[in-house]
């Protein structure tokens, strides 16, 4: 089996990516056993590592040498930029690290990476620099419509039905036959990128669920009917709970997925207990697509405290559904 | 200055609630130092006192001795019921439990109580019996519709906005004037029971806060508005913040309260972080209600396995907040 070889894209060089980044890659134990591809302007890297006093050296990457795990080798942006602007949101930046995360995105799509972690992107950057991506996200969503955010830690496990509409657009989406099609696309897409079966836990939408309708029909008539279609389709999945207790069914069990209906019903819940090892996970792509479970920190940047936990935890989880995917592949 | 005189409404005879209300009585080590008058009739605690083998005798509540601390006793609640019913809602077992309520509720209108603690009712056995009213918060909102649904434990405070209605109500009732009516009586009853200021922190309604209108107006329209009115009346309060990450803030800080804007955005963090030590406090009444942050459990009624853990909080709690009551009325 050749070796899981994994591209990190800088993010925002304004912002805390390229210090978690080089932290994660080599000042943390157990780095898993990959071959890692830093995509990001040489310069920027190097005063990075100087200034984290790290004392490594990082390869040229060659696509066309065949990869050996833990060796990690850097792909070179290229980038004019005078002098560099830490802490707040630019044009420049933003060009930056949209051209990491591309470059990085197109080889994996050319199938030279398993998987793509990518260091967190100011989106004020991106707009600045006339990107007309909201995000990672969305980029990814315009060649894979049928992707879904997903959010993996330690202590809970969520997938999100919408994300970035407000929530009134959000209701007006509850509707059985889309909720049924995310039911079935998570089942396939997350057992495909971990290689095991999930149980899916769907929430209501509605205090206690409705309590058989009194507060909201939604579980009636749109919720329950999307599951039993799932169910149908042999889909392992239940609910819907009360949206107040069934992230308590799935805390701690890294067999379970809960379904969330909007953005902040599965984010709050995530967040709060999900401390520092939180990983978003795009799931239905061809390759596997992780990132940290936070923003560039720009008040945070260049003093060394930021902490890498999230972003190791990112690059860990990469490496893991690699293998999986690797494994799928072979079969 | 008298003993704090606290009310302990048994709750559905049916369910756990005479066990924890027995457990958390007998059982614990540490019961604040208090006059306790438990509404229950004196054969079915008699009953469970055997059955938990504690070994203790209850003598008659007298409205007119004087309270003294450490002292429990016991207000009878005539009953004609055959035989008990346990594990399952029933006619009957509403009617004992509301009338345990009730009359625990009369004494405290007259003052002869700081406090009432009530135990988990069937809320399926307060219709069977006719009961017109959903729950102990809505009975008490008749009288005080002022009143406040809020949480308390050891890892987070929290506050309902709107609670027991569907989510798309919900949404409609977020307007600037009634929320910031929300937040200065929130401010005010919290100060009251607890005698010392919270800090109100508010969560947006959409996804980021909304992100500047992008992904929903309702933190433009309503909800900063509403935050500054409260502010104007010198109520300590900020927001709004992304609702996936405000509760973090508010983590672990017992100076804080997250002024929830619908029922499961307080109570998805909540629960996910409360273990066991939830408390439900309703504010804004004359006199202090808190209960136990579960239900009556039909599924291990009578096993001797319930965990007091959470009515011994609702009691220590009410006992707490009746000495700044206590404090307040006597300066």
């Amino acid at each position: 089996m050749p070796s899981i070889k994994i591209g990190i894209s800088l993010g925002d060089p304004g912002g805390i990516g390229p210090e978690v980044t080089l932290k994660a890659l080599f000042s943390l134990p157990h780095l898993p056993k990959a071959d890692y591809v830093l995509f990001g302007p040489r310069p920027i890297i190097e005063k990075e590592i100087n200034k984290l006093d790290l004392k490594k050296e990082i390869p040229d990457y060659d696509p066309n040498i065949s990869s050996s795990p833990y060796q990690i080798t850097l792909c070179d942006i290229p980038y004019t930029l005078g002098s560099l602007k830490f802490g707040y949101s630019c044009k420049e930046n933003g060009e930056i690290s949209f051209a990491c995360f591309q470059k990085a995105i197109e080889e994996a799509k050319k199938g030279a990476l398993d998987a793509v972690v990518t260091a967190p992107i100011s989106k004020e950057s991106w707009k600045l620099a006339g990107i007309n991506w909201a995000g990672h996200t969305e980029y990814l969503s315009q060649d894979y419509p049928d992707a879904i955010m997903s959010f993996f830690s330690n202590n809970l496990n969520v997938a999100l039905f919408t994300h970035h509409i407000s929530l009134r657009e959000a209701l007006k989406k509850i509707k059985k036959r889309s909720l049924s099609d995310f039911f079935i696309r998570l089942d396939k897409f997350a057992q495909k990128a971990a290689k095991k079966r999930f149980h899916l836990l769907v929430p209501g939408l509605n205090p206690h669920a409705g309590e058989n309708g009194l507060m909201g029909k939604e579980e009636i008539t749109e919720i329950k009917p999307a599951i039993l279609t799932a169910k149908e389709k042999e889909v392992p999945i239940s609910g819907p709970f009360p949206p107040d207790t069934v992230f308590k069914k799935a805390y701690k069990d890294k067999n379970k997925i809960v379904a969330s209906l909007f953005h902040d019903q599965g984010l709050i819940a995530f967040k709060i207990v999900s401390f520092n090892d939180g990983v978003n996970v795009t799931l239905g792509l061809p390759f596997i697509r992780t990132s940290p479970d936070h923003g560039t920190a720009f008040d945070i940047v260049g003093k060394g405290t930021a902490d890498p936990t999230s972003m190791f935890e990112a690059i860990r989880l990469a490496v893991q559904f690699s293998q999986s995917h690797h494994l799928n592949n072979s079969q």
